[in-house]
C-alpha cells in the first residue's frame, strides 16, 4: 500500500483526539491555530520514543500510540498543567497503512480521555522515531523541580519498578504469561497522573515524572531545588505481582532504579500531608512517603537501618544540570 | 567523550536563541512555562528532518541546525505568525560534543534573528533526526491555504529552484567549485520569510510556504481553496546562476518542481497589488505574479504560448487531502 504523505496524515491523523473549541485550525495547514486560555501561563513539553531505544522494536502500534502520548502528558503532569494540544512528529521506515491505523487508536484513545486535541502532524519517512509535543495551560501555581526545602516529604505515586519488570518480561520466554500480564501493561500503557498533579499545584513544593528511575529522579529534584534527598528504601511501595515476579530485594532495586513508571514524585512540607492525601483519594491514585528532604549531600538511599544504600552516585546531576 | 544527556543539554542547548520576556521557565524542568500574548492566537507547526532524507547525512552541523529551525520559521511565516518558542527533539547516533556545539551555533543564530528563544530540548540516542516545534503568535489575520478565490493573482517570493539545484551540486564532484556555492548554500541555508509573512496578513488571500516545490505547493492551496490555478511556467522567475548551472529549460523544471527553497507562494486579489509591492520592498524580499486562480481545474502549468505542461497529474491531492 502506498499512499503519500499526505493521504496518510489526511485519513489517520486529521481527527484524534478531543474536539475543543479552543482550535480554530487543526491539522493540514502549514500551522495549527489556537486560542491560549486568558491570562494563564503555558506548560511545553516534547519528548521523543526512539523505537529499540524507548520501546521495543515489535511492541504494538496502538501500544506505542499510547506511549508517546503518555510520556508527554506525564510531563504536564509534573507541572500541574492541564493538557489542551498536541502536536505529532511520526518518522515511519515505511508507509504502513496498517501501523498508522493502530497508532491513531493507541494515541487518540489516551487523547480523547485527556481532552487532548492532535491539531499538528508531520509524516516522515526514516527509521521510527515519534516526537510529541504537547501544550498546556498553567492554571494554578506551577509544579517545578527547585522548590524543595529542607524538612519537605519525599511523595511517590503508584507502585514503581512495574515497567522496568514489563520490559524483562517482554524480552523473555514470559512474554505470553498471564501472571506477568499486568508488569507489561505498565510498560506500554502508562497512565500519566495529570489530574493528581493539578491537584498537586499549590500544595506541593516541587515535582517531577519518574522516567529515569526514583532514585535518578529525585535526584534530579535535589540537584534542581539544591537540597539533599534521603530516600528510605523500605517505604518503596512494591506491588504484589512485582515482589511476586522479582522476589522483595529485586523488587526494591527495580522500584529505584528501573525506568519508565511515569509516576509522580514530588516534594511537600509536613503541613500539607491532609492535602496531599485528599488529593491522592480524590483522583484514587495511591501516594506514599517514601524520604525526606535536607540541607544538603546530595541523593541518598538508605535501608531500615539507616545504612547507605547508594550515595555519592547520583550527585553527578547536581554537578552537570547546573 | 562520553556526556550524559543532561550534561549535553546543559552544556549545549540551554542557552540558546533570544533571551525573552514571556519565558518563566526554559530548558531544564518537565516542561517550559510561558506566558502567551494576550487576545493572541498562536499559530503551532512542526516539522521534522531525517539525515539523508532531508538534508544530506554529511552536511555541517551548524547547517543542520540553520535549517531544521529555519524550515519551521517558514511555516510560522506562511501563516503571517510572529515566532516566539521553539523546542527541540533531537536524536543522535552518539554523543557527539562537537557536532552538538555546531549544530547550537546554527540554530541559536538563526533563533536569536528572529527573536526565537528555544525553551524546551529533548536528547535521545538514535539515528540522526531532527524535529522542531515552534510557537508563534498571529496578531493579524492568519493567512491560511483555504482563502484563494477566483480571479486572485498567484505571487512567488525569491527565485525558486536553487535549493533542489544545490542539492545535485552537493552530491557531484562540483561540490567545491566557488561558482555554485550560493546555490548550495541555499540548500543548507533557508531564509525563512516571517517579516513578509507577517506584512501580508491581512493583504494575501492565501499562502503556503514553498517545501515540496513551486507547482506541488501552489496545488495545495488550490486544493485546500477548492479552486483551480493556472501558472505561467515562463513568469517564474529564474535566478541567472541557476540558468547557468542548468540552462533556462531545466532550470524552469527545477523552479517548478524542485523543493526545500522555503518560498512563500501566496494569493491576492489584483486590488492589493500596490500592497503586496510596497510589503516586498519593504522587507527587501522580489516578489513576483507567477499566475492566476481560476474556478476549477485544480493546477495547471502552461507555457507562453497556452499550452499545458502538466495538469491533472497534481490534481490527486485534492481528493487525498480532503
Amino acid at each position: 500500500m502506498a499512499l503519500s504523505e499526505f493521504a496518510l496524515i489526511a485519513r489517520y491523523l486529521a481527527a484524534v483526539g478531543a474536539a475543543r473549541d479552543d482550535v480554530v485550525l487543526g491539522v493540514g495547514d502549514d500551522a495549527a491555530l489556537v486560542t491560549p486560555l486568558p491570562g494563564c501561563p503555558q506548560a511545553l513539553a516534547l519528548d521523543t520514543l526512539v523505537a529499540g531505544v524507548h520501546f521495543p522494536g515489535d511492541a504494538a502500534a496502538a501500544d506505542v500510540g499510547h506511549k508517546a502520548l503518555a510520556v508527554n502528558l506525564s510531563d504536564l503532569a509534573a507541572m500541574g498543567a492541564t493538557p489542551q494540544w498536541a502536536l505529532l512528529a511520526l518518522t515511519l521506515p515505511a508507509a504502513d497503512a496498517a501501523w498508522l491505523e493502530g497508532f491513531a487508536a493507541g494515541f487518540g484513545a489516551l487523547a480523547c480521555a485527556h481532552g487532548v486535541a492532535l491539531v499538528g502532524g508531520d509524516v516522515t519517512r526514516g527509521p521510527l522515531t515519534v516526537s510529541v509535543q504537547v501544550i498546556g495551560a498553567a492554571e494554578g501555581p506551577a509544579l517545578r523541580r527547585d522548590g524543595a526545602r529542607p524538612g519537605d516529604r519525599v511523595w511517590l505515586s503508584g507502585r514503581p519498578g512495574e515497567a522496568a519488570a514489563g520490559l524483562a518480561v517482554w524480552g523473555s520466554g514470559q512474554r505470553h504469561d498471564a501472571r506477568w500480564r499486568g508488569l507489561v501493561g505498565r510498560l506500554h500503557r502508562p497512565a500519566p497522573r495529570c489530574a493528581l498533579g493539578r491537584a498537586l499545584a499549590g500544595t506541593a513544593s516541587a515535582a517531577i515524572d519518574v522516567s529515569d528511575g526514583v532514585a535518578a529522579d529525585a535526584g534530579h529534584i535535589a540537584a534542581a531545588s539544591g537540597v539533599g534527598i534521603v530516600l528510605q528504601a523500605e517505604r518503596l511501595p512494591l506491588s504484589r505481582r512485582l515482589r511476586a515476579w522479582a522476589g522483595t530485594g529485586a523488587a526494591r532495586e527495580l522500584a529505584l532504579h528501573g525506568g519508565d513508571d511515569y509516576e509522580l514524585c514530588f516534594t511537600a512540607p509536613p503541613a500539607a500531608d491532609a492535602a496531599v492525601q485528599a488529593a491522592a483519594r480524590r483522583h484514587r491514585v495511591p501516594v506514599r512517603v517514601i524520604g525526606r528532604v535536607t540541607g544538603s549531600g546530595g541523593l541518598q538511599v538508605r535501608d531500615a537501618g539507616g545504612r547507605s544504600l547508594a550515595g555519592g552516585g547520583y550527585q553527578h546531576f547536581g554537578g552537570e544540570e547546573a
